[in-house]
């Protein structure tokens, strides 16, 4: 190991694992497991949780109905989630007012990762975790990943492993722990606890967990489809490691915009835009058509509300039915970034999406998917996807990565971070560049970069 | 002037206006104007802008009606603010379930503090402006305090002054802009942008208007029901300026709490518990009556809803009718501070209040309305409460202030910090102590502190 080499003290004396998180960084190759073993662990975990997941009618799905009044999807208890329709109207954009199927979930949700020393590396205890709506059945996932209907047993299944390193961590333990929203333009109002709390020798990894470095990690998101989105969100709300390495140095107090111009443009951008959302129920979503298969846009466009069956040995529940949401399309988050004065800066768009609890929130500089566009004229397709596209060979990351595959089926994204010459411009008011260094310092509130941001936050400190 | 003594750089060549706040509070007696100047003015204004206001019954009210089918009280042209019924369910407290009437005002209205450099002291353009629900007519109000009903002349009123400096700012100008929310009890998911602006010397105060210094409004602070609800927010959002100053130098760096341990205290607040809120028609809140008079609670209790009619020389619109929501009782809301190791330490309450954007925010240690309590137990009444009154003789501050005279009818509160022994205990997870450096960082996100917080914010820096 890698690690061995290293004389650091020892845990009880040592400063605390959030400082040495440079060094888990540093080391891609052997903490705890070399990076065979890690493969072939997750190539077992798949084999051993192997799902069998069908596309089913919704008169198929057990303990799941539509409401006969409001046509909403709800499941019998009452907890899981809900499928309401919604009905938008904003001041701006090509498209100002429609209607839409989204995910109620207003329980919020633990996802977690904790961190273990060894021999003064801090590893994160990953999962290797099936889901039904991945395209590949398992995929890295964080310690714990958790809504509170899972943990407090709604479901009755069996209880969360590792739940109480999250629930109740000793003092000085919480590296990070703070709300983040998911896909506004899919969950309304949802967000979940991002968390990671440093645990001690006691923790060890069962079946299907392992210790792994942060470089170890940072390898793993350079696959397809390989670290799950509840793992790339909590590992961009860890503390950025890279101030003291020297390839990224940079001055934390110089950035294009200061600060307080930063905060001001996101007030002013979600103070001038109006943006009304109200739940109606889902019969009334206009355009939207249900049949004994799926709820389904009249265009054949954005996604379809589907039910699928699982079955499955590696569960809490070992099977179960349940609806998912499957978009039309594979997406594109692409984030530019250039040099300012050697100085990286990243171009993140100010985006209203109608499931956001505060209006607007810091996405990608481009993040659509681009069949939706197809209809609509030129002008009105989403700024600089055209340059994204044309720049895609020399992205300097390009990876397939997909959405949570509990409530999104086949939902699969090109991630790509995009190097441009320094004169590049920013197009308008709704684009800003950033610092990682201000990025970083957002992460630690709430609400301030959409889930999409924050995986190509992880993916720029990876490379 | 005693500004005349200083000798400091032109405003070209000096460093940015904030800078020199402390040099702006230092001066408690005459700017460009005196104190028995500015008092003279405020006199003279609150001759000029008599308003006559009377309660009347709801069928008087002009423009305004009750929904035939819902109850929903509304303004004939959709805008302005409407009063609806709530429900409200959560998992904690002595009453966990209930509905009560709340009001909806969905715009982003601007509060905003124009700030002009006067012989190398900031001066303050504060406004005398009188509102219906006003004890005593004119109260000081920040340069504009807008509605975008207001400022995009729904009604059809004369343009507001200076509003111009607050929507198209000049690169740099802009001190502070941040989103913040109002009473959560009152008012659903209501906030406004609070701003304070720099100016050059083309910025003239017109009649309802005079510059002053940071130091004459601290003074203000000190008398009742003079400086209003909307100032106090602007104020506690202008960047702490004690920092340098010899009586109240503390080591920033240095709290009971670390920065990451308060937000992640505030995320778990948000998190464990849940408070489920959904609009109903006024009409279905139960135990709440309307009369011809009043919408009131059945025990007398919390507040009623009731109309005015107004007229009065100084306003857009010289005379108009409008509903107002008038609180049973005095409130009192009481920051208890101590020091700890000699620095300063506030104590501060996770509240969930329905109204609240994100469940949670922080709000002194007491915050209530008595009377509202005293037909619970002892053990059932707010933490802190008999402490409060027990130890208001030696209070620091003690001055009965009122909330936005332009929703509110007598809303006033006993506003008072009380300073106690340094091994005073914070006595559960709801409550933790925090240095007013912290709440000036949590101070430039949006929804971290109440607005009663925010009043006693711009209180503790006065003293």
């Amino acid at each position: 190991m890698t690690a061995m080499n290293l004389v650091l003290p020892s845990r009880a004396a040592g400063p605390p694992l959030v400082s040495r998180l440079a060094a888990s960084a540093a080391v891609v190759e052997g903490g705890v497991m070399s990076n065979a073993e890690v493969l072939a662990w997750l190539d077992e975990r798949q084999r051993e949780q192997q799902q069998h997941v069908e596309r089913v009618p919704f008169a198929a799905l057990r303990g799941w109905r539509f409401d006969q009044r409001t046509g909403d999807l709800r499941h019998d208890s009452g907890r899981f989630f809900s499928v309401l329709g919604l009905s938008v109207h904003s001041d701006f954009g090509p498209v100002r007012t429609w209607s839409q199927p989204i995910i109620h979930q207003p329980e919020i949700g633990i996802l977690g990762i904790a961190l273990r020393d060894f021999d003064g590396i801090p590893h994160l205890l990953m999962q290797a975790k099936s889901e039904p709506g991945n395209v590949n059945g398992v995929q890295l996932s964080p310690t714990v990943q958790a809504t509170k209907s899972n943990y407090t047993g709604v479901h009755g299944g069996s209880a969360v492993p590792y739940m109480d390193l999250f629930r109740r961590p000793g003092p000085g333990q919480v590296v990070a722990d703070v709300l983040q929203s998911e896909q506004g333009s899919w969950f309304l109002h949802k967000r979940n606890r991002n968390m990671v709390v440093e645990v001690g020798p006691e923790v060890v990894a069962g079946d299907d967990f392992a210790w792994l470095t942060l470089g170890q990690v940072n390898l793993l998101l350079r696959h397809d489809n390989l670290v799950n989105m509840d793992a790339r969100t909590v590992l961009s709300c860890l503390p950025d490691w890279r101030g003291g390495r020297e390839n990224l140095v940079e001055d934390a107090g110089w950035s294009l915009h200061t600060g307080r111009e930063v905060r001001t443009w996101i007030t002013r951008r979600r103070a001038e835009h109006e943006v009304s959302v109200a739940p109606i129920p889902l019969a009334q979503a206009q355009g939207w058509l249900r049949t004994q298969h799926a709820v389904t846009h009249c265009n054949g466009l954005y996604f379809d509300v589907v039910a699928v069956d699982v079955s499955s040995r590696g569960r809490e529940v070992p099977a179960w039915s349940q609806p998912l949401l499957e978009p039309r399309g594979m997406g594109v988050a692409a984030l530019f970034v250039k040099r300012i004065d050697g100085v990286v800066h990243a171009l993140l768009r100010a985006r209203a999406e109608p499931g956001f609890l505060d209006v607007v929130e810091l996405g990608p500089t481009v993040q659509c998917v681009p069949e939706n566009y197809e209809h609509l004229p030129e002008a009105d397709r989403p700024p600089y996807l055209a340059q994204a596209l044309a720049r895609r060979e020399s992205a300097r990351y390009d990876v397939v990565l997909s959405e949570e595959g509990g409530r999104f089926r086949n939902a699969q994204s090109h991630y790509m971070i995009i190097e441009t010459e320094s004169d590049f411009p920013a197009m308008s008011d709704e684009f800003r560049w950033l610092t990682p260094h201000q990025l970083d310092e957002l992460l630690c509130y709430s609400h301030h970069l959409n889930v999409q941001a924050r995986t190509l936050v992880a993916a720029l400190r990876s490379l």
